[in-house]
């Protein structure tokens, strides 16, 4: 049965999955596009149901593995839809658990991010994929950190933030796990040693903070070392997304 | 004098500069906020006219040096304005020349990017402020990347656009500039050898792509070396910005 009426409960339930405070609140994440769609699946989300055009019915039969499928009108799902042009394809995915532990692989080739309340949601993304692409073992978050199951930081992610563990950690509670597992933490500071000469082991968990003030003091006062990456140009300083990528890659080849 | 009719020819010829095909045809850049203002003109961007509402008279007499200064009403400042909360403080500049020879220092430390057909102007601005960090000698574009001097691409660049020539060529171009001046060409590339095992030498220009299809097979094909970045996780690519980034950094350790 196709729903061609927007005043469905169905499609007003879906379309207020729009805001992110009520999908979370139902502990699920709403995407939308064939690519991020199947990402996520592969990804093992838990597909919770797909939401098709007529057009996209096959799709659905490929992908939804016995989870419930919702077919609508185009009209229903323009109202759905967040995007201009919409592909007719969309999600509901279980939000995956960030409260619970960090995890640890112990093999001596742990690398972790902590972000200190990172407030763009695109810095947010690339971060993410970064870390997925450099093989992290989580990414840690402030709760100040924005939500990283928004749209735009899923698509900034590629997809990357159903591959590793994201996790909210208060700092303490992340220098906490630090201490417990040996793992040292390196704040992102200007005032810290030139990266290529600060002497760092793995494991480790590097801090960036937020875009506009940086780490906070408190916070790069509780790491075992500040580093900085030497910039001999006019910037005064990294996009937190530069900082974090240049990171992964040279702590994946202490490994 | 301060003007306070919306309809005044200035007025609605400011506004016209929102428009970058407008602005680009007159050569000129507008440019809005205290802190991009402020760093355009110490950075030695030309200084056409200064814009600012009553509140900001003092701002315009420490920076405008000598231009042009235009005081509007506040209504008339929103009409210019395409910011939501406008700070009342706006310059037009004149527009860096991108059609001139491509910079060579000769120092054996020269390091450049090319970026073919970036689209994205966050990208790009966050690749020019990573450039200006690591101190490259310029940064050249093909005609098909993005306007770096898009308001988007300036507020993403820190300010950078203004710290550091920025070039458009042609690939051949470029190509031909490399191999008159023995500077090495990177295709940052999947099918590369890896970056930490690639032997490179400075000078050099690396060479990344388009952020949906990456480098065209014929740039590539014309490039010195292919180098990729290891990448031991399940993200297939980074992005441009952050390869960009990883680039600049290993490169400026080669100095």
């Amino acid at each position: 049965m196709v729903i061609t009426s927007k005043d469905n409960p169905k499609i007003k339930a879906l379309t207020a999955l729009h805001r992110r405070e009520n999908a979370r609140r139902e502990g699920v994440v709403f995407i939308e596009g064939e690519r991020l769609c199947r990402d996520a699946i592969e990804s093992g989300a838990v597909l919770r149901e797909v939401v098709v055009t007529e057009a996209n019915e096959d799709w659905a039969l490929d992908y939804a593995k016995g989870a419930d499928v919702t077919v609508v009108s185009e009209k229903c799902f323009e109202k759905i839809s967040s995007t201009v042009h919409p592909q007719g394809i969309a999600c509901v995915v279980g939000q995956p658990d960030m409260a619970g532990t960090i995890p640890f692989r112990g093999n001596g080739k742990d690398i972790y991010c902590y972000l200190e309340d990172v407030q763009d949601p695109g810095n947010l993304g690339t971060i993410i994929r970064t870390a997925d692409a450099f093989d992290f073992t989580a990414v840690i978050m402030s709760p100040g950190t924005c939500d990283p199951f928004n749209e735009k930081t899923i698509r900034a992610s590629m997809g990357s933030v159903w591959h590793l563990p994201l996790v909210t950690k208060t700092p303490d509670e992340a220098f906490a796990f630090c201490s417990r597992k040996s793992v040292s933490s390196l704040a992102m500071h200007l005032k810290g040693e030139e990266l290529d000469k600060a002497g760092i082991t793995l494991p480790v968990m590097y801090l960036i903070g937020n875009e506009g003030r940086g780490l906070t003091d408190e916070t790069s006062a509780k790491c075992t070392q500040l580093v900085k990456i030497p910039m001999p140009g006019k910037a005064e300083s990294l996009n937190a997304a530069a900082a974090s990528s240049i990171m992964g890659y040279v702590l994946s080849t202490l490994r």
